[in-house]
């Protein structure tokens, strides 16, 4: 479990009033998956049925998905179905046979990419993409060290559970890690924002340097979704992005949260901050919910480490992979769905905007497109954490049929993450239950 | 690419006498995939269906699918494929919410295993599969030594890549991983084998320990897959099992690729030895092409780490995963496919045996169920690995229509490994292809 979704764990101890028919179903579950599997919120939700944004439990109640990003283009979308359905039962093998499907995939996601990043390399999970990218990076520089954000989460391997501060102080984070404070909308003003992000990860390779080990990479989700989602001001990401190449470093993109049009005025994050990535690592929203994910990568960094590495992903790129893939390429583009994020995000941010001005207990609120974080706060004097305020809000919206979490270091900041096909009608549903659940607070 | 591809490569500068469009789409694929992407056989193979043991290329013409080991039960299995359509129409999302499938599939998985393994935790490959049950190890043990043989594959990710030597010496290799020999079918007598591999495993723990480093786990594929192939004599892997945990590591079994029916005696590799592993990992041919991998754990070995290091994988476990997982054990079971893997796999390995008895140059047959090793020597005194041979058998099979790969040390092991619905008549072809292969050697 990650630190953002402390706040809205399901708690054994409280099972009391729980339908007895999922009682048993807990029962059973934790039984066979044991204590690493959580269940979000403090009554659990039995769900049986996905379609758009909504969520359906078996009485046919619907829930409002405002936080799922893997379903990115809404849940069980036809088309996708459709291509996978269709390839399934037609071929489904490795890619050491000639495919078209993963060649005009792969021309298809590269031609949404600067032209420098000229290979793409398939994965089945976001983890994978990052740790073949951490691989491929210290292959090329010959370097050990990484440079990561203070709740920085990429993933569940060994090597990139270790740059995963978000994780906790129980996975091991070796000499060859270091972190740097994330950005910060309460405490930095927006203009000092990409100095002092330069500034941090200079210190950062210096103590590195210190202990004798030289950086590899500083890698960033581009949207610093674990660290309580900081998108802007547009830009202040290239200063970093610039300096730790000037150190003989890579920077690695991980568009896994920003990617795939969620943010609205780009299709990728790292385009918000005017940059060219040396690797860029995607993954759950890139087949809607079919396993899959890659890393794009400038092809002279990958030369001697595809030519010498054997690498070899089994069900990476696959037939049925290229043709989700492509599917999810083509409904972002035919249903509008980047313009969608733009602008009915715009609407959204709006509404909860004028819904939390006058408010004394909410000290910001930020996003891009269709990712947005209200940050519950005890006052605005103080703007300290406020995570009871988040909970009660969390959890009151689910009661109410609607879903979203919290993050950030202080498990107060709301993370709101709706499907990209959401509609303003929906959003209004959003909009309205906010409402109610801050008029309760 | 793993070693035992290296003779039926693709190799670009021979490509004269290929078709021009096939030409033209490998020209693509390099362009956009990179140098890590091969492809198998002197003349690439470009597949554009698959139905039960067949592959069929755009001419229409079939190939026999001796090799691949993800569609166990058969390219596009109807089944399979029904469930998962179902299922991705219906819902698809993560873990963290109530869903009967994850955990009925669960119950049906461990049911096939020893008691003592009571919790399942599910991933998306085997790599991820592998790489959790180190840190589970690591964790539980507190110690960082790993012992794996000489030309072990257990995967991609920085940690189990580490772990892979047969990736080649490219790969890094810390002080925190020893090898130890294969068994060997040609050199060391079959009731030699177990005391053989145990003496072994304590001398790399003898040297782990003079390094300073403790033995926290010793992997195997348990069926010694890229080392060439070792499931006999039946048991010789205890001592070796036994060991590990007198000095206090854990023994896990990689059933990434005996696992799931394959060896046609025991639904698990580890079963042939009579062992009851700590860790048993899988992967491959559990979602007969749906990417989805697991492990199952001993509960106290898994408590801690499950309570503390928040681990949650994306798309693990999910409702599709489930269904598809669920639809194979029900058609191993239904359609009878351990016992077809006994009976279709005793043919085979008798109809081989009858092919080869006079040869001087097939040094060695071996095999469990479906899953066939045939050792290329230059002659029979010295046992000399022939490649040359190997390379030849491999090709003209599959100019013939008929595919299988070679692997070993000295890639000169035949690797039969046909999905589990292989008939009798099947076999027959099979056969009859490698008597012409051979007459022509």
């Amino acid at each position: 479990m990650k630190r953002e979704t402390m706040v809205n764990a399901f708690d054994p101890e409280q099972a009391a009033g729980l339908d007895p028919d999922d009682l048993s179903l807990i029962e059973r579950r934790g039984r066979v998956l044991g204590p690493a599997y959580r269940l979000f919120y403090q009554e659990p939700l039995h769900i049986t049925k996905g379609e758009g944004v909504w969520l359906y439990d078996g009485s046919g109640r619907k829930y409002l998905d405002a936080y799922n990003n893997v379903a990115s283009l809404g849940h069980c979308h036809p088309k996708v179905v459709e291509a996978v359905t269709r390839q399934l039962g037609t071929l489904n093998t490795h890619t050491r046979y000639l495919h078209e499907g993963i060649v005009t995939y792969a021309e298809s996601l590269l031609a949404t990419m600067p032209e420098s990043l000229g290979h793409v390399m398939f994965t089945c999970t976001g983890s994978e993409a990052n740790d073949l990218a951490l691989r491929v990076a210290r292959s090329y520089t010959g370097r050990q060290g990484v440079i990561v954000t203070k709740l920085a989460y990429h993933g569940l391997t060994e090597a990139v559970a270790e740059i995963s501060p978000s994780l906790g102080d129980f996975v091991p984070r070796g000499p060859r890690v270091r972190l740097i404070p994330a950005p910060n909308a309460l405490f930095v003003p927006p203009a000092e924002q990409g100095a002092k992000l330069a500034a941090d990860l200079a210190q950062a390779i210096a103590e590195m340097r210190a202990g004798g080990i030289e950086p590899a990479a500083f890698i960033v989700d581009t949207i610093f979704s674990s660290d309580g989602l900081y998108p802007d001001p547009a830009g202040f990401l290239k200063p970093a992005a610039d300096l730790i190449r000037a150190e003989g470093g890579l920077f690695i993109a991980d568009e896994v949260q920003p990617g795939f049009a969620r943010t609205g005025e780009a299709f990728w994050g790292f385009q918000r901050h005017g940059l060219s990535p040396d690797l860029v690592t995607m993954g759950k929203p890139m087949g809607n919910g079919f396993p899959m994910a890659g890393v794009a990568i400038r092809p002279e960094i990958v030369s001697e480490f595809g030519a010498k590495a054997r690498y070899f992903n089994t069900f990476g790129g696959n037939p049925v992979a290229a043709a989700a893939g492509l599917a999810v390429l083509q409904v972002i583009r035919d249903e509008g769905l980047q313009e969608n994020a733009r602008e009915v995000g715009g609407f959204l941010k709006q509404g909860l905007a004028d819904l939390t001005a006058e408010r004394e207990d909410i000290g910001h609120l930020r996003g891009a497109g269709l990712f947005l974080a209200v940050e519950c706060v005890t006052e605005r004097e103080t703007n300290a954490p406020n995570a009871a305020l988040a909970g009660h809000i969390v959890n009151h919206l689910r009661r109410n049929g609607v879903l979203i979490s919290a993050t950030g270091p202080g498990a107060n900041i709301l993370k709101i993450r709706p499907p990209l096909v959401l509609g303003r009608a929906e959003a209004q549903i959003f909009l309205d239950a906010v409402e109610m659940a801050l008029a309760a607070a």
